[in-house]
Parts: C-alpha cells; sequence; structure tokens
C-alpha cells in the first residue's frame, strides 16, 4: 500500500501498511493473524505504535502536523520525522549500541518503522522517579555522546562534509524555533503557555522574569543555539529520550536533531539527572528515604561528564592524523599542544554544558512543558519545595557556570545546598 | 546568445554576449561599433572587463575555474560567481550607497554585468600606499558593515529566514575551505605556499609556525569561522575590496560571502587599515614623511569601529519591536537590559574584531598571498621591519585581545611600539 498523500494511520490500516512494506512485513515474520497493535504515544508529538507477532516486533512512528498534546491549534511540520529518521541513521551508525535500527523511512507518511524496545526497557526517566538503580548509564550514554558529537563535528570531518549536512539540517528549522520559544524564551516573560506550582512559586517565576542577569546570560546560550553548528545533536536528550534496562541504553525520538552546540546535549541530559535528584525527597517515603539513591544520581552525573571527557578526547587522540578540519595534524600534532587544546576545548565544552543544562531545568519549572519528576509529586507544597531548590541551583549554574572548573565542584554546589 | 555551457569569453565574444542581453546592451545605449572594452582583472580569481561606450558603461567579470595567479593547477569552482552576485545583490538592497548595482547575472557562464565604478574610484590599497586621504572612508564603510551585518542576523531577523539562507550559503562551501587554509592554517605550519621577505623574517616566519599560545588562539578564530552563522559576511573585506574616490566608497568583490561570524569583517577591514599604518614608513620620503598620514589612518581606524559601534546599536534600538528572533520585545525591551546586553555583545563582537584582524594580518605577512602596501617596498631590509612591526603588534592583538576594552587602547598600544 503506497499513499500518495499524507493520513494518520488508525490500527487497521497500519496492517494493511505493514503488509505491504517487505522491510516491516518481514520483521514480524509476514505472519498478521496474530498482530498485536498497541498505541503508546506518551509524548506530545506523535502517534506511536507497537506491533508484535509471534515472529517478531517492531515500532511505528508516525508524526502529526501539531502539537498533539495542545492540539491542532499548534501546528508543528510533520516534516520533523524526516530528520528524525536521518539522525536515528546517522547516529545508529556512529554508535549502534545505543541507538534503535531503523526499518522503514516513509517521507510521504511521516512514517518510521523501528526496533521494538521490548520489555523490561522503560524511559529512563520513570526508572529514575521508581528509584531504581543503571549500573551502566554512564558509561552508556558518555559513549553516546561522544561517538556521536566527535563524529559529526570538525574534529573528525571536513568543511565539505560539515557545509553538506549543516545545510541538510537548517530543514529542521520549525523543531529548532519550538525550542528557542520553549527553552530560551517563554520562561522569561510572560506567556499563556508558562505555569508552575502556584502558588507556592509565583514569587520564584517572576523573579525569573525579572532576574536581568540570568536573561543575559540566556541570551549568549539562545545566540550559540541558533548559530553555533557544532555537531550533529540529538536536540532533546532529557531522561524521557533514553529508554533503559540493567543492561540496555537506547536513546530515542531525536526529531529536533540539528547541527549546533554540543553542550546543548549533554547539558540536556546532565541537566535533567539533576532534576531528577531534587524531586527524590518527593518521592521518598517510610519504606525508602531515596538517601542511597540520590548519591547514585550524583555518582552517575559525575560519571557521565567524566567518562564523556575520557571518551571524547580519545577519539580526539585516535584520529589526530585524520581529516578532520578544525586541527590540522600539520599544526597540532604535538602532545603538548594537543593537550593544550584539548584541555581549553573541554572547558569551554563543560560551561556550555552547564549553561545549557541549567536553561533546560529552568524551562522545565517556569515553562511549559513540566517533567513527570516532579508532576508525580501529588502534595503541591512538598513538590514546591523540591522545586525551588532545583531552579535556585539551575539559575545559579546559568550565572555562574564559567567559575566551574570540574564536575565535582558541581556536585559540591548541588550538596552544600541540601 | 546564450550558452549552454561555460567558456572563458574574449573580447570578440563578450560584445556578442552584451548585444544578445538586453539588460547589459541597455547600459552601452545599444551602440556597439565604439565599445571599448579592457581587461583589468588585477585579482587573482577572476577576468574583469570594463565596456565603455559613448552612451554609457558597465563591467563584466567572469569566474573561473581555477585560481588565476597560481593557474590551473589550483582549481576553484567558478559557482562563486552565483554567490558573489547574490552578495552583491543582497548587500545592495541593504546599502545601495556602497554597493555597485548588479544588472545581470548568468550563471551558467559564470558571469556578473555590474556597475562600471568610473574613474577616479580607485581600489582604497593603492589610495592608501599614494598617502591619499579619503574624508568619508570611516562614515561610508561602518554605514555598509553596521546595515549588512545588523540586518542578515538574527538581531533583525527571524530564524526561518536565519536558516534558508545560512543553508544556501553553505553551498560556497570552496571558497570558506580556501580561507580557512591560507588564513587560519597554512601560515601556522610549513606549507610550500607561504613565503616571507627572506631572510629578514626567516626566524619572525619560524616563531609563529613554533607559537603554541599563538596557535591555541587561532584555532579558536577557526572554530568561530566555520561554525558560527551570526551574519552575511562579505568574506574577503580587506583594503583592496574597496573602491573609492574622495566622495564615494563602494564594497565590492564578495565571492567569498558566506553565514559567519561578524568580527570577520571588520577585521579584515581594521587589520588591513593597520597593515597599511605599518607599511608607511616604506612609502616615507624627503618630500613627505607620512607623519600626517599615519595620523589619518589611525583616526580612521578608531573612527570605523566607534561609528560602527554607534551606527550598529542605533539600528538595533530602532528595530528593538522588529520581528528579530535574538532578543525578543517581550524579555528585552526594558532600558536598562538592553543596554546591557548590547553592551556585552559589542563588548564580544570587538574581541572577535581584533582577532580576526589579527589573523588576516598575519597571513598577509607570512602566508602565501601579500599586501601590495609591503610589497611595493623595493627595499627588501626596510620592508622586513615594517613588516616586522605589524607582525608583533598582530600576535599581541590576537594573543590579548580580551584585554581590550576600546578602539583606543589599541592605537596606543600601536604608538608605544612605534
Amino acid at each position: 500500500m503506497t499513499f500518495t498523500e499524507f493520513r494518520p494511520l488508525d490500527e487497521k490500516h497500519l496492517t494493511e501498511y505493514i503488509k505491504a512494506t517487505p522491510a516491516l512485513s518481514g520483521k514480524v515474520g509476514n505472519s498478521f493473524d496474530d498482530l498485536k497493535i498497541k498505541e503508546v504515544g506518551d509524548g506530545n508529538l506523535n502517534f506511536v505504535y507497537i506491533v508484535v507477532s509471534p515472529a517478531g516486533s517492531l515500532v511505528i512512528k508516525q508524526a502529526l502536523p501539531y502539537v498533539r498534546c495542545i492540539g491542532e491549534s499548534w501546528p508543528m511540520t510533520k516534516e520533523r520525522a524526516y530528520f528524525e529518521a536521518l539522525a536515528l541513521r546517522e547516529h545508529g551508525r556512529l554508535c549502534p549500541e545505543n541507538v534503535p535500527e531503523v526499518y522503514h523511512f516513509d517521507r510521504t507518511m511521516s512514517l518510521i518503522g523501528m526496533r521494538y524496545l521490548e520489555p523490561p526497557h522503560i524511559i529512563l526517566r520513570k526508572g529514575l522517579i521508581a528509584g531504581i538503580e543503571y549500573p551502566l548509564l554512564a558509561e552508556h550514554i558518555s559513549s553516546y555522546m561522544a561517538k556521536t558529537l566527535y563524529h559529526t563535528s570538525l574534529l573528525y570531518r571536513t568543511t565539505t562534509e560539515h557545509k553538506r549536512d549543516v545545510a541538510e539540517f537548517c530543514g529542521n528549522v520549525e523543531l529548532c524555533r519550538l525550542t528557542e520559544q520553549v527553552v530560551f524564551s517563554d520562561p522569561y516573560k510572560a506567556s499563556q503557555y508558562n505555569r508552575w506550582t502556584s502558588p507556592y512559586l509565583d514569587r520564584d517565576a517572576e523573579a525569573v522574569r525579572e532576574d536581568n542577569i540570568l536573561k543575559l546570560e540566556v541570551a549568549e546560550l539562545k545566540s550559540k543555539f541558533c548559530e553555533r553548528a557544532q555537531a550533529l545533536v540529538h536536540g532533546d536528550l532529557h531522561t524521557g529520550s533514553v529508554m533503559v534496562t540493567h543492561e540496555s541504553t537506547q536513546v530515542i525520538d531525536p526529531e529536533f536533531a540539528f547541527y549546533g552546540p554540543m553542550g546543548f546535549d549533554i547539558g540536556a541530559f546532565i541537566g535533567n539527572l539533576i532534576l531528577a535528584f531534587y524531586a527524590q525527597d518527593g518521592h521518598a517515603d517510610q519504606g525508602n528515604d531515596r538517601k542511597t539513591y540520590k548519591e547514585w544520581i550524583l555518582r552517575t552525573i559525575k560519571e557521565t561528564w567524566n567518562l564523556f571527557y575520557k571518551k571524547f578526547t580519545a577519539l580526539w587522540d585516535e584520529h589526530k592524523d585524520g581529516s578532520g578540519e578544525a586541527y590540522l595534524p600539520g599544526i597540532y600534532n604535538n602532545p603538548e599542544l594537543r593537550q593544550l587544546v584539548q584541555k581549553k576545548f573541554m572547558q569551554d565544552l563543560f560551561h556550555d554544558t552547564l549553561g545549557f543544562g541549567a536553561a533546560k531545568m529552568i524551562r522545565r519549572l517556569v515553562g511549559v512543558a513540566h517533567v513527570e519528576d516532579f508532576e508525580s509529586i501529588t502534595d503541591s507544597s512538598k513538590r514546591a519545595k523540591c522545586e525551588r531548590q532545583a531552579l535556585d541551583l539551575a539559575k545559579m549554574l546559568l550565572k555562574e557556570r564559567r567559575k566551574f572548573q570540574s564536575i565535582d565542584e558541581v556536585l559540591s554546589s548541588i550538596l552544600q545546598q541540601q
């Protein structure tokens, strides 16, 4: 079955579609009698169907031409599915261990057929709320970030490859605009979409809108987001875009992918871990005070950055004689200079990471889209207390990020505040 | 006459071409008997014909598929003519007073028909060598830079417009690569193309290739050049890309145009004025010690930056309620905050300007393409002395640029060194 124009698929038509598409029907063993289809899209933007047969399984993700949770009043190009498929394939090529395989993409239908991440895979955010430790998380996510960011940057690529791909991803402009609005703009002004735990945080939200230094800093980050084509970033790498088991870490949903600053991805992940940390007091009960778990989160934050640092610079060393145009071997291949250059690069990236991470935290506390980590704390006074701590840390990080030399200093700030 | 494929035009075919092209033949009053054609391309990359009839005139510029001064051994896409025409039209729309009008563009032939800048227009660099003052130069060039850079940045444009144009100019990648090589790479390594006033500057050139701090700083500038799509820059705004009379200032040759950092243009212009300053001692003779002229150059450098600052921030103020996405009115429209934001923006831009300006100076002293300011000093010992002063200042500026708060401080450094 080929559609010549877009239509949202219901379950019945989905079966027809799979039957008619060899790359998909093969995945369920070409047997359609026992096909089980379940719609599970809990995101804001798409339909997601899980399709399971006795012979195999797959996921079908279809983009809709509007923001699903708000409705047709907020239109959103379904072309984002094209960029999601492109990024899944590119990141999957670079890091197949941590990115689900794409079986099929249909641009007309804005439809991706891909690997079903079978149970016990769950969304990392849900695992963090449940207090589950993932011993390999930092190891895996740092590999994913190091491999995808290094290999799509000018550290590894030629200018020709870089500009070609930058141009292509300029097409994902509507999703970039959405990020600009909800991350870098709305939280800092009166907006119909903003919300917060009222009345507790009324004054805190107002303070964000009146903080000139904060606005000065967020403007610098926004311009980096808009102007700096450093690497192919996932663009939305929070803990809801990662599925995990104890052994597996899989990064999904790169529909916001574009050539942007590396720190936007690393910051998104670390910022959301910090949010998870601050939410723990709201999840503590008599059976579990979450103290040990909070320590695990902090350890994971630390390891994520430190392992990323190690792996990223190891890739750099490994390819020092390669065709990357940023640091030509003829100029930079002396060990002392390379160390100097790497130290400066990683320090700048660390400061970007803290800045973007903090901005991503703030927007989840006083902007349009909140996180389940806090939303699931039903006592709103308790929730507000957790949220205020997170907000205060984020504001400080955004303003003072250049003073931090290491991730340990960030953790100390978090602990001092407790 | 329509060509279906590229061919370099000689004078005979040029007449045929003009006859067959109404947008061009009209400019010479459709009279071809008294047509005078002169080839004047003294640049490195193109044929340039001046075409004059009793009824009017025009210039035909045709890009060749290689670097002309080196020959067919250094291929260079003739598609650059497309980006030159695009930039001339865009910059011309924004600043018609200082950009020659484009009459015609033929992509197949890589051919631009444009206004002939009639005598007494001369290349600014030649005027600077001759010791001629241009009282309106700073006024004009600051307008050109403020208008073109402001209006093509996110201060004025929407993200949608910005990403569309960034993607388009990603196509000019070969010219960007040439700049990367000759400005940011070759001077810092052994390269067959590098030259300098030998033997006098042998040790100085070697010192550039061995200076780790210089290489660290130039790497940061290179990554800004490659990654930061801040505005549609001319890309080669030295004093050889400007034609002048006492009343007129015209910016030509934007074939290197792309979306890059604003400071690359401002730095190119100011850096080349500083080169002109240091060359003056080599042009001094008994009739003219060039002392007054050197003061005029310094004054022009100062006014160029200060007027640029004034005009750029005035455009910003004027359009503060416009559709530019960088600083939304809802967040930044309070006079105190706007002032804070502008001060920071302009300070960062000033440091970029000094860095790029210094890099452009260095490459003209120890890289492949030198400037006539120095080349015309026949006494090589005297030339080397001038060049060494310029080189020392440029190295200091590149390394220490962040310490400078105003253009006056830069001028003081220049004067202290004298």
